[in-house]
């Protein structure tokens, strides 16, 4: 008999929809922390700023002027890092160097007109809009024959990179399928073929049966945090019923999406008792026409933070160049998560 | 004729050691920046800090007491994330719950007794020293059967989860092959098989033809940005004769890989005029004793900084759902760096 204790010993869990595995090393959280915190940011943000250049009626750096929008809005990113207009070409040297143009589209996405709300304070009415917009767009951007995939993201508190607290998120579509996708359409390809099931069905099945991970739960979606999450408090948001994208959500099932969106961020801003930081996205199907029997619609949360709301994991360098660690257990996370449920 | 101009329009670029793909976008460093600023630290450290639990004869965490070290220290890490006595065993429900125990070592190397030095501040010749340790380690917990990889890295500065700026890296060995050095096996492996030639050597051939991503080369080294590179800085250390690992490295050698190291880091000093935060670390082949004629020894150095000493690149909602993503172009970052070399 073996003494290895999943909540103990440093173990390896393998990610099957990437591949990859991830170092988990539970003893270690018990580290102490002497290096960089991050500063707390007051939030204390008035309804409309007009200084921001999300805010409705105010002036983008381009010159053009928001709408007095009431709901979501969206326009094209002033500063996309792909672009519709760039020529075809490559730039190969054997090999070993070698670049392809890649055509694209960036938007941003306002999810609400109110400057102080991010997706935890919103109604779940409001956050329905939000998904009823990312519905459309991913239809729209999909439809075109030079976009390949659609990636809805949202980078959410300066510590991740985002540079307006105006609550919003960004979709950037082009040419080709990136990494991740790419890896979880290999991934779940491969299960489909061998099981005629969903990867992601039979796995949601497995976390139903013990509920040792799940944080969430409602008529059409669940929220949990994955065997092998990464960031210290990372879920993944898995529909129940098996489809490939959005543009096959129903109405109920919208939603039952906002509110699963709705009870998760929620939920994260009682960890710490602040505006919780996260990236979170979707991973759908690509819409280059081909049929995904074994895609399953799912959403990813990130969230840094790892020991209270100024000390974030570092994912530097064993990380970098081995593979990711993390040191609580995802069963631990997921405990205290469910805990702040509402 | 194609107008698609690397300098300009977005691309993506192949990675050929991991077979992934980086999104570059020429345009976007014109995109003006109002996010999260990085704390610049005060760098006035004393050559011994009473309070650091890496300078020589104080005393650590777990009570013992440093020696009276003159060059470099190597001690097993008191908060390690991988542990020797670790026991067998596995966790395992159906194809898609599954972990496995890891056993490992992890230890700390301190570079200098001086608590106020870098790499980057070092001579060669007591930089030559910390090779020659990484050399002995490698052999050592290389040699022990439970390991079959060896990670040697460095995390400089606090933005890197650094937590003390005592000059040092660490060492994290264990039992299986993590997955960047993994996927760099089945990438050189492949080429080498089709080619019987290495992948590294053919690639630096054609870098040597061109020089446009060449930082700084000597006798047996040569620090170039890679052409796939992610990181605004990022570069590579690629050793012009074709060996697996650095326990093959010859006296010369390694006096030659000590300067590349001096040159570069002090090189990156002068970007921002500040200590240059970066991870670094050396892949090289597995200790598992197959042999492994495709590996290529080389060392990465993965810096944060983008525009300036406070503003980093974050690799968040896009990077993490999709793909990496850069803003400067790699033959930029090189030109800059190469000016730099003294
Ligand atoms: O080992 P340290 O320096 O305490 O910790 C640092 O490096 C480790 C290895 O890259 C990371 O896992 C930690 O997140 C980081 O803070
Ligand atoms: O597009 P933004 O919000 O200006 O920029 C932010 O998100 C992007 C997409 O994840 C990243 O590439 C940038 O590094 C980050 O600062």
């Amino acid at each position: 008999m073996s003494d290895f204790d999943l909540a103990e010993h440093p173990h390896r869990r393998y990610n099957p929809l990437t591949g990859e595995w991830v170092l988990v090393s539970p003893h270690r959280a018990k580290r102490p922390w002497q290096g960089q915190q991050e500063e707390q940011s007051q939030d204390t943000r008035p309804e409309y700023d007009p200084g921001c250049y999300l805010c409705p009626t105010n002036t983008r750096a381009n010159g053009e002027q928001n709408p007095a929008y009431e709901s979501t809005y969206v326009f094209d990113n002033d500063f996309g890092a792909l672009q519709e207009g760039t020529p075809e070409g490559a730039y190969v040297k054997g090999d070993l160097i070698r670049a392809e143009s890649e055509r694209g589209i960036c938007r941003v996405i306002c999810f609400s007109p109110r400057h102080d709300l991010t997706l935890a304070d919103m109604a779940p009415e409001d956050i329905r809009k939000v998904v009823d917009l990312w519905q459309q767009e991913y239809q729209e951007l999909g439809s075109k024959d030079f976009i390949n995939y659609v990636q809805i993201f949202e980078n959410k508190g300066q510590i991740m990179g985002c540079s307006n607290p105006h609550p919003h998120g960004q979709i950037w579509a082009q040419r080709t399928v990136p990494v991740e996708p790419a890896k979880e359409t290999t991934q779940q390809g491969l299960y489909f073929e061998q099981h005629q099931r969903s990867l992601l069905a039979d796995y949601l099945a497995l976390e139903l049966e013990t509920r040792e991970r799940v944080v969430a739960e409602n008529e059409h979606f669940v929220a949990l945090v994955p065997f092998w999450a990464v960031w210290p408090f990372e879920t993944i948001v898995i529909s129940k019923r098996h489809f490939q994208h959005i543009g096959q959500m129903t109405e109920e099932e919208k939603n039952s999406f906002a509110q699963s969106i709705k009870a998760l961020t929620a939920a994260y801003d009682r960890v710490f008792g602040i505006s919780f930081p996260y990236s979170s996205g979707i991973h759908q199907s690509p819409t280059d026409g081909q049929a995904y029997p074994g895609w399953h619609f799912h959403m990813h949360f990130y969230p840094p933070l790892l020991r209270s709301a100024t000390v974030k994991k570092f994912m530097v360098g064993y990380e970098m160049m081995g593979n990711p660690q993390r040191d609580i257990t995802p069963e631990a996370a997921a405990n205290l998560l469910r805990s702040l449920v509402r």
